[in-house]
């Protein structure tokens, strides 16, 4: 850490805890969490109180026309692109305080902090409240960063609508926002995207680690098995005549998780969902369908366990007389963070005394939109218990800080330091 | 076969046909096949056709106070106890025209072909149409043999409803009958039961053999295994960490059918119906529920094969991290035929050239019931590819008529030779 800041910093972990707990108070839920979905009043009145807040800060605040919110520490280099830091302020459905919340609130407060204590920047450093992640309320994610690396257009609003029928460019509308509205244009570029975010997992719990430095946003296949077989009663049908479909989908299910413990680490696959026909207890079940989750952070070995599982499936349904229907449902390809700034952020950690560890994100993130456009990094605070997306999600002060000073540091060297950095 | 009856035998093919087909008609339903339920119009109207079509035969025909319809061919020895032989007409919601039926056409037929071929019995033949099997209208079954047995009784009608909130003891007396009514009371006893009934699997049509010999019906063990463990995200959860109980649930089914396949023949186990919650693709199960069915000739062999089957599931749950709760919902104990009798049966097939297997039923049949009282056999029919329970049921003629020479054969031998016999 910079030595001279090192005395005040630690009194931002109060500040940081208050702040989680003042933005939790806009959506509000009966569950003891946040509810806060894109473009209703709560999420409005949410960025509405950042935005305050930011002008306080003296971080001359705007929205762009799809409602992210930035705030922007001026550098004396203004000619070059900024460095961003930031996450969403939108939840699930009875979501917790900290998943997106504490990145905005976090870079908000770095901002300030740079600010108090070194004063104007070399380059431009913003903090950006993203107007969507998560998907909740129209089935569509990262609205917000999608618009400003331009995956999405303002201009061309994809046709999807919410459980009560309003589409997404009516809510945006309604909510001041749009293609016609008076704010600025929403894609930009950056030199840096940095997010603080909670892990969402129990890995760096369980490891006892503070930090998680993130190595890349795994990549993702969706695929739906259906096996066809035979219904046949019960009672009367021998086991060696049966083409049992939930008994060969139990061999395929077995075989999914042998497999991923042996390629091992960071692949995971998962049958999260099936279903049986007739699903009745006296009847063999001619058809199941189940799903497969599996992540990667390599986009080969993604590719290869993937077909090699295929294989293996297909051999079951073959050896067991069954019939097999294989679709990909969703296909996301890998996002590694920049190698640069994770080195920077390791470097960080290490100069400070923070324990870290290097893991990938089985969860997706802006920085995954932001990537793909400008190097980007993640920093993971541990989640207790892993819980996330619940009212139950919390990560301690005591980690909370921790994140916060890499946070700050790290921007502190990109923006603050004349020499040029590898990453930007 | 009797040398004097071989000619005409063969004529009653074409009667066993069209008898089944006349039957049919009484709830033909809209999908081709038969809907007869307990008590209903369609099943009054079938059981007085039966009446009155017994009654042209001269075979005495009389009700029971809840609707079993006895005919009688009355034998010179009117002291000693009848033989009956017979099925349900009842069936299940859009069931086929074989399923029962056929057991109490080809019982009226015998009796019609034997009086006409041999006159007098020695000993009382009796047909017996039951009054209900299937338990497709109300939540219990074998009320109709259940009542001759004692096992019910008309006068302590179990409360039970239909789907229209009707109760079986409203819905009796509305018929007709009921512990108030004129008929004869149920209880009754019997030298021995003969029941001819469709195999409802396709195990003699596969091996190729025209008769099934039924050496009993099967016992069985209902069980509900509840498997808990953990639900976490489906992208950040390593796979050494999970505590997955769809996974878990998978190594258990693996295990009923790898080990039912070794205990063998006629043991079946089944796993036919699965829930997973929260049964979504990118989340852990939590927890998972499915149910076992279990069948076998031999009580020990059931109960072994069950306790080794719970020791195996336990012994998975425990590797797997998974808690067990392990809940038996039905215990239904083996009820072996006579030996005597199906000496009696192969003897009759062999003689008779006919190809035989010996099997034991896996379904429920009314033969289990009155085979707690006296000595009973089954004769069990191929069944088209197994199917039953559906308008898709059928029998072949050609295989219908061996059936069919069979049972009048045994019939013949127990009431008209005059040798004591030691099935009797």
């Amino acid at each position: 850490m910079a030595k001279q800041a090192a005395p005040m910093i630690e009194n931002y972990s109060a500040k940081l805890h208050s702040m989680v707990e003042w933005l939790a108070q806009f959506g509000a839920d009966e569950q003891g969490g946040v509810t806060r979905l894109l473009y209703t009043p709560a999420w409005l009145e949410a960025q509405q109180a950042l935005f305050d807040y930011m002008e306080m800060q003296g971080l001359a605040p705007f929205y762009d026309q799809v409602g992210n919110l930035t705030g922007r520490l001026v550098g004396k280099q203004s000619e070059r692109l900024p460095i961003v830091t930031g996450s969403h302020i939108d939840t699930v459905v009875f979501g917790g305080k900290y998943d997106g919340a504490l990145g905005v609130v976090a870079g908000v407060l770095a901002l300030s902090y740079l600010k108090e204590t070194y004063g104007e920047p070399l380059r431009t450093i913003e903090v950006i409240s993203l107007a969507e992640e998560e998907g909740s309320r129209f089935p569509l994610t990262y609205w917000g960063s999608g618009n400003i690396t331009g995956s999405y257009q303002v201009s061309a609003v994809p046709v999807v609508k919410d459980r009560d029928g309003v589409s997404l460019e009516q809510a945006m509308k309604q909510a001041g926002f749009g293609a016609e509205s008076i704010y600025s244009s929403c894609q930009r570029e950056f030199a840096a995207y940095i997010e603080l975010h909670i892990e969402q997992g129990f890995v760096l719990e369980r490891t006892g680690h503070q930090i998680g430095v993130v190595t890349g946003i795994v990549g993702q296949r969706r695929i739906e098995v259906k096996v066809l077989g035979e219904s046949n009663h019960a009672g009367t049908t021998p086991m060696q005549w049966r083409r049992d479909t939930l008994a060969g989908a139990a061999l395929m299910i077995s075989s999914v998780k042998r497999s991923a413990l042996e390629w091992g680490d960071p692949l995971v696959a998962t049958v999260g969902s099936l279903q049986v026909s007739p699903n009745v207890p006296n009847v063999i079940a001619g058809e199941t369908t189940f799903t497969l989750d599996i992540r990667h952070l390599d986009h080969q070995i993604l590719n290869d366990y993937t077909d090699a599982l295929y294989e293996e499936i297909s051999a079951i349904a073959e050896q067991e007389g069954l019939t097999l229907s294989w679709k990909e449902h969703l296909r996301a390809e890998p996002v590694p963070m920049h190698q640069a700034m994770i080195d920077d952020l390791q470097h960080v950690c290490d100069q400070a005394g923070i324990s870290s560890l290097s893991l990938p994100s089985g969860a997706g993130h802006d920085a995954q939109i932001f990537g793909v456009e400008c190097p980007s990094a993640m920093i993971f605070v541990p989640s207790r218990e892993g819980i996330s997306h619940n009212p139950l999600e919390y990560t301690a002060e005591a980690d909370i800080i921790q994140g916060f000073k890499v946070l700050t540091e790290l921007l502190y060297q990109y923006a603050y330091r004349g020499e040029d950095h590898e990453a930007l």
